[in-house]
C-alpha cells in the first residue's frame, strides 16, 4: 500500500492506495495555508497515523507520493508557494521521510493529477493531453508520449501563470493577468464581484462575502438561472477556451481533461469552453482536440500522488 | 550526401549536406507562393538537377530532406498553408520520390530548423529548447529530452499562431491576433505602417512601400535612430518576449534560439526581448532562460532540413 498526499491550498487530502488504484482509506482535512507550516505538519502527522492506524501494518507502508503546488521534483520542496504562508523553501520530502522511514516522491500537485489520470483515470488511453487542475489556482500537468513532462529545471506546466491580459488582474505570484485569476474557483469569484460591481441586477449572489463564496454556490446559482452567475461562467469559459487553443498550438493533444472545484459545474462550464476553445484553434487542430472532465471525485485526488509513489517504487524494486 | 531543401515563404534554399553539416553547394531561388505549385515545382527541379549534376554523381544522393510550412509529416503533405496558393494539399513527399527514388522526409520548416540547431548549431549542447523562426511568418519547432516533439497529430510547434489580442490584427490562418501578425518580418513591417499611420515624424520610410520594405531595412534604419524603425522593433520586442515567457511556463526550457529574417537585427531585437520575457516570467523561470541568436547563415537553413533527412536515412540503414 502507499500513502498519497494532495496539498491543496483548501484542502489537503491523504489516502491509502493500492497497486491498482483502489483507495482503502482516506481523510481531508482543511490546509490552513496562512498558518506556520509547523503547525499544518503536526495535525497532518495526527491525521495520517490515525489513518494507517485504523487501516494496515506500519510495514505495509511502502511508498509516499506528495502532491503539492509549486513543488519541485529534484529538490524536495514546495518552491515560494504564492497562495501559502509557509516560506521560501518548505521541506515536505524530508519531512515524510523522517517519520515514516519509506521512499518519498514530490510532485507539484497538477503534474500529480495528470499521473493520475494516465495510470487510473480518463487518460489511461491517451498519449498526449494535458489535465488542468481549476481550484484554488489553475494548475496543469502535460503528458507527451505517454509520459509527464517536466522540464529542464523540473518546473513545465505552469500554466496558471500564462498571460490573459497585459496589465490584468494582480497576481499572488506578482504578474499580472496571469489565467489562474480568471480560470479558477477563486478567478471566477473575482469575475463574480466585478459582475456585481458593475451591473445591476438582484442575485442571491449580493448576500455573500467573498470568503463565503465558493465554485458549488456559483455552479448551483448557474443552474438555477441566475444571471450574474452564468455571465461569469460565461465569460471564465471563454477565457479558458482561449488559453486552451494556444496550449493546443505547442503540444498539439488529444486531449485536455479539466478536474478540481470548477470542473464539477460539468456543462455549464465544459460547453462555451469546447465553444470558445474550437473559435481560437488554429485550423489544422480543429475537431481534432477533446475536452474531458475528470471522472474523480474530491477523495480520489489522492490518486494521482500515489500513481507518483507506485511509479518511483517500482522503478527503484530489483 | 543528402539533399536539404527549405521551402520558405519567399526564398526556396536547397542544398547538398554531408553527414557532419557541410554543405557542399547551394541555391537560394525565390519560391512564388502566389503562382500555382506546378509552375514552382518544375522551376525547383531544373535547380536541383544542376545542383547536383555540377556536385556529385547521382547514386551518391542517399536522401531527401524537406522542410515547409504546415508540413504534415505523417502524410507528407503541406496542407492548408496560409501564406501559400498551391490548394489545400501540397503533396511534397511523393513529387520528390518520384523525381529522385530515394527516401524523402518532411517537417515543418520550423521543426526541421529546431533539428537543424541539435544536430549542428546552438542547440548542440542543449536538450530542452525552443527554436523561434521570424520570417514571412512565425515559426517554431519544440525540443523536449533533445527530441523534437511531434504531438498527436504531427503538428506540435505552431506558436505563430497563439493569441496576443483578442480581436487583434487579420491572421493569413483565419484567426485574429496571432504572434506572427505582430513578431515575424511581415509583423513589423505592420507596425511600421501603423506607426507611419498614427506619428508624425519624418522616417525614410515613408518613401517605401508595403511590398519594398524588409526586414534588413527596418534594421538598418533602427541601427541609424529612425525613431519609427526603433519603436516598431520595442513593440515587436515587447509581445514576442512576453509570449515567450507564457511557452516557458508550458515547456520550462533552458533556452530559446530566435533565427530567420528578423533575428538578423541582433541585439536591436535581442535586448528588449529578453527584458520583456524577465518581467512576464513566472517566478519559478526567471534568470534561467537564454535567448539565443541562431548563428545559422542565410543558406545554412538547408542544415536544418538535411538533419532530418540523415536522421531518417541512419534509422532506415541497416
Amino acid at each position: 500500500m502507499v500513502l498519497g498526499i494532495d496539498i491543496g491550498g483548501t484542502f489537503t487530502k491523504i489516502g491509502l492506495v493500492n497497486r491498482q488504484g483502489v483507495c482503502r482509506g482516506s481523510k481531508i482535512i482543511r490546509t490552513e495555508a496562512h498558518q506556520p507550516f509547523d503547525t499544518y505538519k503536526e495535525r497532518l502527522k495526527t491525521e495520517i497515523d490515525l489513518l494507517l492506524g485504523s487501516h494496515l501494518e506500519r510495514q505495509e507502508l511502502v511508498a509516499i507520493g506528495v502532491g503539492a503546488p509549486n513543488a519541485n521534483a529534484h529538490t524536495g520542496d514546495m518552491e515560494r508557494p504564492p497562495n501559502f504562508s509557509w516560506g521560501d523553501r518548505v521541506p515536505l520530502v524530508t519531512t515524510f521521510q523522517e517519520w515514516y522511514r519509506v521512499p518519498v516522491s514530490l510532485a507539484n500537485d497538477a503534474n500529480a493529477a495528470a499521473l493520475g489520470e494516465r495510470y487510473y483515470g480518463s487518460g489511461k488511453d491517451l498519449e498526449h493531453f494535458v489535465v488542468l487542475t481549476l481550484g484554488t489556482g489553475l494548475g496543469s500537468g502535460i503528458i507527451v508520449n505517454g509520459k509527464l513532462l517536466i522540464g529542464a529545471h523540473g518546473m513545465a506546466g505552469e500554466l496558471g501563470h500564462v498571460n490573459v491580459v497585459a496589465g490584468g488582474r494582480q497576481c499572488k505570484c506578482g504578474l499580472r493577468g496571469c489565467l489562474e485569476t480568471y480560470a479558477s474557483v477563486t478567478g471566477i469569484k473575482r469575475t463574480i464581484f466585478e459582475l456585481l460591481s458593475v451591473r445591476t441586477e438582484n442575485s442571491p449572489l449580493r448576500d455573500l462575502s467573498f470568503n463565503e463564496l465558493n465554485g458549488e454556490m456559483i455552479a448551483n446559482m448557474a443552474l438555477e438561472g441566475d444571471a450574474i452567475a452564468l455571465e461569469a461562467f460565461k465569460r471564465t469559459a471563454a477565457i479558458l477556451g482561449a488559453k486552451m487553443a494556444d496550449t493546443a498550438a505547442h503540444l498539439d493533444p488529444q486531449a485536455f481533461i479539466l478536474s478540481g472545484g470548477l470542473s464539477k459545474a460539468g456543462d455549464i462550464l465544459l460547453t462555451p469552453v469546447v465553444e470558445s476553445m474550437e473559435k481560437n484553434l488554429f485550423n489544422a487542430y480543429r475537431g481534432k482536440v477533446k475536452v474531458l472532465i475528470s471522472k474523480a471525485s474530491r477523495d480520489q485526488a489522492v490518486l494521482g500522488p500515489a500513481a507518483l509513489a507506485w511509479m518511483h517504487f517500482e522503478r527503484a524494486s530489483p
